[in-house]
């Protein structure tokens, strides 16, 4: 392995979002908490503060930018593990990339049905066993702007992501252990109206599965065969954490 | 290697210490800046704040915890790569582990030479080209507990590291990419006595090279043949992060 990465037959692409104040965040109806924006604030900067050295403290929401949502995020999961209890073998996992972008681009409220997946495996063979379930949707072109992010209008937010049966199906009936997206979060910008509330957070979490929001580059991985390293911050008691996310790719 | 990961032939060794308040942060002279321990704040917990979900936001320094120093960090390195912009490549990478434990439990100001690193290499092979330098040194035992693990007095902290000469000799005539420890940063505890200060930091953040600290577990690694991930946030502009750390052994 050590030899393929330096030779360059093994590719590492970085599917994770830059963290800056300008990282787009999730905005909830009004009447709940909001999560934080990311902050930096310097210590010292090679001056009196610090001759020789540079460093900042930052502030940030657990579900800010490129993310890892853990069990206990929401009410379903709400005795299953924290961020910090993952076991660390199960942050280590193949990756499914399937491609929906060229039906987010025609309606930004698509939603992939349990159809789509199983049509996918008919091509591409089964879903990983505990992997992940990446939806690939062109989302990440928009992540420069929270507007063009969230798109929002007088209805609420527009993006796409999993029916309310296809987020059953994923927990419940499939392999894999997460979905990952490129979104602002797991469910559709939708998601809050839909029945349950926010499905695939509902359902994933009551079955000890996890998220992963944000992602950056899924065009550079292959629809099969890539190796995800999924690396949140192990937060005790932790609903989640920004994580960096990197993909092993043989070339 | 998804088949290796799955059979349990490739282990998964969570190097990265749990995040809490209770982490330990470096304390400098009182005339600096000094970093912020960890914080987290609640935003909702199952409650009308949010009714199916549980959240915080979290103040960290960036380099608080099981943290990668970028060579920003330092001002011999001011023009160098800020954390966001290593590239990825360079965060998947072979580990070399040089066990001075016993030394550092009879001297806790234990310095390492560059004979110590030409014995090893003599059993053991040459360091790793693009690889990591790990020291282990036991430190991580004292981690529970912020007096235990900076272990100050009058004089100040006493915890093991390089001498300014094997700095040097690491940053400008080794292979490695850095320097993994498990005390609470790369340098000694004395490091600010030496000349030139910090020695660690001073030479790699120099030479383009990184730190992790505040590493566990490193017991768990053989001497070579590991391969380790370190995960920083990409913090834009940052001087470094908490990071996951994970190495893949093989059994
Ligand atoms: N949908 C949500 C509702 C409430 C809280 C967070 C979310 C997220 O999407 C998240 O985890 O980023
Ligand atoms: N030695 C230091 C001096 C000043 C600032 C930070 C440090 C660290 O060790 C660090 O990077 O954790």
């Amino acid at each position: 392995m050590v030899s393929a990465l330096r030779a360059g037959s093994i590719e590492v692409v970085d599917l994770t979002s830059p963290l800056s104040s300008s990282t787009p965040v999730i905005q909830l109806p009004p009447e709940f908490g909001q999560t934080a924006i990311f902050e930096l604030e310097e210590i010292s900067r090679y001056d009196d503060r610090g001759p020789a050295w540079y460093w900042n403290n930052f502030r940030s929401g657990e579900h800010t930018g490129t993310h890892f949502d853990a069990p206990n995020h929401w009410v379903t999961g709400k005795d299953l593990a924290d961020v910090a209890s993952v076991p660390a073998q199960r942050l280590i996992a193949p990756a499914a990339v399937l491609d929906f972008t060229a039906e987010a681009a025609k309606d930004p409220d698509f939603l992939v049905e349990v159809d789509h997946i199983k049509i996918w495996e008919e091509h591409n063979g089964p879903l990983p066993d505990g992997g992940w379930l990446f939806l690939r949707t062109g989302w990440d072109a928009r992540s420069h702007s929270q507007e063009a992010f969230l798109n929002a209008d007088e209805s609420g937010p527009h993006t796409p992501g999993l029916s309310p049966e296809c987020a059953r199906w994923v927990a419940e009936e499939s392999p894999v252990i997460g979905l990952g997206v490129e979104t602002v979060g797991t469910d559709a910008g939708r998601g809050h109206s839909f029945d349950p509330a926010f499905p695939c957070h509902s359902y994933l979490m009551g079955s000890d599965k996890y998220g992963l929001t944000q992602l950056q580059n899924l065009a550079a991985l292959p629809a099969t065969g890539s190796v995800v390293v999924a690396g949140p911050l192990p937060i005790v008691a932790g609903s989640g954490s920004p994580a960096r996310v990197l993909a092993l790719v043989e070339r």
